[in-house]
């Protein structure tokens, strides 16, 4: 299978940004096989996105990141040179539902989500089976309501240790504190099971069928301190009735929220996600 | 055209509504062409919604509501027999935005919603030629900032003089007065351009740009004196994505406002939206 | 867990069917906590499906089916009584590709199918582990294009040995025998990967590329000796572009196949769907 | 408000064509708005769009065009560039339903739709009143079966007179002749009311009930000489039920199709959609 470099930038947008990238990769005989912009015409940023089939340019990636240099800083480039043969590290985190899990390890065995699974950490013993017989490290971390920062400092070191990339809260259900959420900023992804901003916080299913919506969602987002607040990567909805009991919600939500957490944890792992203050832009 | 009673039922659930009421219909020769129920299992109370052909029936709607009366009285029902020669009559009420008044006119020309447009009432003078048009009377009441409550007797006296059964918020932009609301409860039909109770208020595709939802939504609901929190009757989506600017959203909005208003029109004037505390069945 | 007994009829239409029905069962006490009805215009077919409360009827199931047996041959009907407490006896189907099998096996394992799933029958031996660990049988019937006749032969016997009450075409990718269609009719369920009638027969998700088509999809019918020709139960769609490859429809497809079958299978096991001629009508 | 030059391309996929195309473009200190790239990996072939801010360049658009040609022939591209001050001439045709053609007039008021209406061409009467009143001329043509030669020259002439760039079969029902096609290759837009290639020909609807599908569909697409088996611009989708009669397909079908017609004409507007063989790519 062939590996790409996957090239992505933001900056303030001006003339001539595209020309001298595509130039420059262009010059070392680079071949794009796909290719996105994007100008924010309120911040005047520029986003891109180039994926460069790796073998049609002669060089490693430290390499190619050195002659890129000069062009970045010249245009005050926030950016990055990936290479898919550095796959990403994941940390799954879960509490006792398992359809999250579930989705994101078949997945991940079909070949949809082209990441390792660093580990899994839950605070219950649930899933431990199912996760050991995938051949993926299992940590039990309680988090007992007196001691939570004593095992959000585990789950950190946890993640420090197997040098994640990337955590995903897989219906986690716990909150994590606002310093976890500083020291990984745009790298821990949430799926809440509602239609954000509409009912953040706790069973927003309960709170969806009381108001009696019409429609369910999910959100996947990046986790911030502020709670169910920050940058939305995807979401989806469900069509529901007066038919419909909270339990019934909480089933169609399921699909919902696994199909929103796949594409959403897929995109990120491929860098297809760039974060914009608290927005994103998302080259799918 | 065939014409239709509309027999539409609320009362606490119990062993034996159904078979009486069909029994009922079925003792007068009644073909029931369409029959919906629902049993809310929290409130234990029963919905349902009968449409029988009328010519199968040898009386008239009246000395047919006689004759239900004592059943009615037995199971303790809030409920109503409609005849679908009475065309419901409906007021619009409108400010510069078109997209919906246009819809629902068209729609009304098509035969789609069955009713009499009993007027237009609008605080701006711009749709008038189109409504006038249709041979509408159109009623301009502006709502200055310093006479609101003025304004609105006038809207209440043209709504009583008109003989409405209902008033349509076709994107109308001003705040009715509670007195208002609570006097027409279950019959003011309101379009907010949000997928509700996100972005309740002012400028909700604002919000939602500011917010970097990924989906745009519309809800059709009752007006309450709360604003924007009345029993929801219908709501839909669009997708959208960071290359879409506040007015892209403003734009495929209007679509899903327009669709969401119609059925939502369409149903309350079929008697298929059952109000329910705060929410609502829609036997659709 | 309550348990339920589920009335289902299909019959010419007349007045009084529902008031009878309804009356024989209030006679009894019993409770309709789900009550559906269609009456079909063109063909003059009445079709209903009731769902009681087994303890508010203090009967048996073969007591209660006696007693109805007048009014079924009074109405000419075709009609079932279930239990819920006899759960249906299903076998799989599967090939090689695993996205429906898994699903399926952990929607079963979640009590969102409630079924037994009596066996899993394969032309191939890739799924035995995952099926053995859930504690299923696994049959391997290889089907060489010699000696299909004996497959299938082999295939009926494991069936009928299983006492099986539906077969599940989970992705089987063969062509079952005209005479299995028929000896199962109405048992026999299929997903398949299009939006039939668009692209029957083999690799549809290369026809639509082929075609250039905006959305693909899948859709879950009944097997009939015509091939992908049966009534269909469910049908979804996921929006495509000019980006996507086969194998990207391949893989939007997974997802929309998955979803399309558990719906079908649910209301196929729920006694939701009721044939009728080549369509269905189905009480979601 | 601002205009802008719009460069669309497709030419052999090779390595430097962006940084070409980008280069010229900011050699001449354009200001790229908006860019989108796609490459076929089956046929090799690139295809481009950029959407240049037109007071970036200091020179007229049959300069810019003259200066460009060595690169378009160096590269072998099929091109063009369109000013957006040079607004399209588009006619629409019609036959007795209005749906289409009264939501395309609306947003064209509305300046969804940024283009010329040079004429309505229509086989009745109907339309003509409402076409009138927004100024646009009106030319009934009938269409006799036996001189539909004589019919189809008219139009062709009439289209020719009216110089315009685009033709829209709104709902027109009647078949274009094969060389009339051909004449206007890549320039006439059908709406067809079914999810082709399902349900192509006469009466759709009707062929979707009779099948018993579960979601009614409709697609835009450009005419060819086959019958509805042109390149697809765009389709989407309905869900209906055994409940709908084809009286309700009808009714849903129209809201699909003014929605599905409308983009794929503005985006042919636009010029977002580029033809490759018998499918499109869209930069939506």
């Amino acid at each position: 299978m062939s590996h790409y470099y996957r090239l992505v930038v933001s900056c303030p947008d001006r003339v001539g940004i595209v020309s001298r990238v595509s130039g420059f990769i262009a010059g070392h005989g680079g071949s794009i096989t796909e290719a996105s912009q994007h100008s924010d015409l309120e911040s005047g940023r520029f986003f891109m996105r180039y994926e460069i089939l790796a073998d049609s340019i002669g060089m490693p990636p430290e390499t190619l990141r050195e002659a890129f240099r000069p062009i970045a800083e010249e245009f005050d480039m926030t950016w990055a040179l990936a290479d898919t043969r550095q796959r990403r590290r994941v940390v799954l985190m879960v509490s006792k539902a398992s359809h999250c899990l579930v989705d994101l390890l078949y997945r991940w065995t079909a070949g949809e989500i082209d990441c390792e699974i660093a580990a899994v950490i839950s605070n219950h013993e649930t899933m431990r089976g199912l996760v050991e017989w995938h051949g993926i490290p299992y940590y039990h971390v309680p988090v007992p309501s007196d001691e939570k920062q004593a095992a959000f400092d585990e789950v950190e070191s946890i993640v420090e240790e197997v040098r994640a990339d990337c955590v995903v809260l897989a219906r986690y259900m716990q909150i994590l504190p606002p310093t976890l959420c500083e020291r990984y900023a745009g790298r821990v992804i949430n799926i809440h099971h509602s239609f954000l901003p509409s009912f953040a916080g706790a069973k927003p299913y309960h709170q969806a069928h009381q108001r009696g919506v019409k429609l369910i969602g999910a959100t996947c987002h990046y986790v911030t301190a502020e709670l169910d607040a920050g940058p939305i990567i995807e979401q989806d909805i469900h069509r529901v009735s007066h038919c419909h009991t909270p339990d019934d919600l909480v089933r169609f939500g399921r699909d919902v929220e696994k199909a929103v957490l796949a594409r959403g944890l897929r995109w990120h792992i491929e860098d297809r996600v760039l974060i914009h203050g608290n927005k994103t832009v998302v080259f799918a």
